[in-house]
């Protein structure tokens, strides 16, 4: 049963912020001033599960450092848009590209440059230590914080929703 | 509202230290022995939003490395100072550079070094983690840890007791 | 005393998982993509001993990426088998080569690709944020995260209930 | 007012282990497989500040890699012993250097590796996720995790009860 209080089975497409969703919001600073992002396991296996099983995933984010790139291609993940300086304009293509409405999107953000883009979609969602101005607008708080598993949170709801989430093929990566 | 009991409205400028305010006090070592610190997104939206609206923002710190400067650079932020064996002579140029009276600063300390400094100021802060000896001078108390937002929640009061938080462009970083 | 509900006194191998057991479930990314996996020292300690007194011990990870080899390779550790598509493959040789049944071996495990190897063995065992799918099919839950100490919780209480825990040569690493 | 039950005007030198004490148990694990340690900057005040004034400090390590002498070094401390397989050899071979007697010494350990020498000290003591064997012999636990400030944490309650702590130099680094 999903904590979600949204008609999961609408979902065809999820977007994930990068900084405080995906990666944590703390991170180490490398010796060229880079932001040493972190991943989470929990997060790869649900989002390569995903992709194999047709649901569409995004990342879009305002970062100029497209470092991240290859950890995330390596989970299958090709949709990654970088330099987005409004997150609106990515996301419209995005989903023009599909042929999504909003209604069948969620979108993750932590922040307020996610919130107009948020405003654009069915299902606005949250890490739990999200701004408290983003907090607000989430139809869904999720019980973790950015970069500790939220992307696993909301994929693993939809795809139970959709009869999608445990199949036969679930203990292989 | 504000959970600071002051008058928030007096303040033009806001300074940080670095090591266990906007850095973790835990942080990894390099193989050459400096230290990996580390930097928030959360508050890096925060000291980019408040340079863009005129909020004075500076760092000073008694770190013999300055590799952190490329990453507060890229904020927007070039009042940083390093090396200050004693800090309130950095902060009583900086403070003198743009006219700041006491009243009108508030700064951030974690530590025993910054106990000096923080006597000069109207509003002595710090983040939940910080010493015991600093915590008894300081007016205000973030919710939050080192290196885990505590510039975001200061600044984020400071700019909506100003009604100069979550402008036209917030969402844009 | 153990808080198992098991006869550890027939456990003669014990298995863990990599990402997300041995090591944190939120890690760093490198520059070149790859993930900066952590190590627990006290993990550590209990897996060298144990390894001195006779105890398997093995992991099985499906990551492709080989390079915390060596790390393990320090502590003795040399039944590490990485790229496990199908983790019930490397599991049934490795308990083959030791002619190990079900009952003597325990496996912890922490996400889905897990659950079928954790049914092969006696004792499927998890840490305490493992994914909710594999929780629900472990006969022992730790009170640590992955990451955090877990292979020593299952290590020590193994060995304490056959005699061989803090024998006279515990304080030699 | 100290925590400790202890008359810790009796202690003349301090000796902390490495992995699990300054540093966090659970770190990154480096390409080359060495562990990237961790550093907290209220143990790093701590141990400066004390070294100025007369406290003796040791740090007794039964690790390999000397990776961390530099950063150690720049605090001011030296007595830095790696690779002591007999943590008890090393730590008589210092008080005897220095003319202390056990009950003038406090060691603070978090693993079995360090039961024997922590017997030879008046005041044994470990941080608060210390292993289960070793707070059993302690006669303080500190309530900060290993890496967290545990150093901080007894230097300043020894040089609080020797009437030296926050002295007209504290602001000093």
């Amino acid at each position: 049963m999903s904590r979600i209080d949204y008609d999961l089975t609408l979902i065809r497409g999820v977007v994930f912020d990068m900084d405080g969703v995906l990666s944590c919001s703390a991170v180490a600073v490398r010796e060229d001033g880079t932001l040493q992002r972190t991943s989470n396991v929990k997060d790869g296996y649900a989002i390569q599960y995903a992709l194999r099983h047709g649901l569409r995933i995004a990342i879009i984010s305002g970062a100029r450092d497209e470092s991240m790139l290859p950890a995330y291609n390596s989970l299958g993940l090709t949709d990654v848009y970088f330099k987005c300086e409004d997150k609106t304009v990515a996301l419209s293509a995005w989903m023009d590209r599909y042929g999504f409405s909003g209604k069948e999107v969620a979108y993750v953000g932590d922040d307020i440059p996610d919130i107009e883009a948020m405003g654009l979609v069915g299902l606005p969602a949250v890490p739990r230590d999200a701004a408290i101005e983003v907090r607000r607008i989430a139809k869904y708080i999720s019980p973790v914080d950015g970069g500790c598993g939220v992307a696993r949170d909301l994929i693993s709801q939809v795809l139970s929703a959709q009869g999608k989430w445990m199949l036969e093929d679930a203990t292989k990566w």
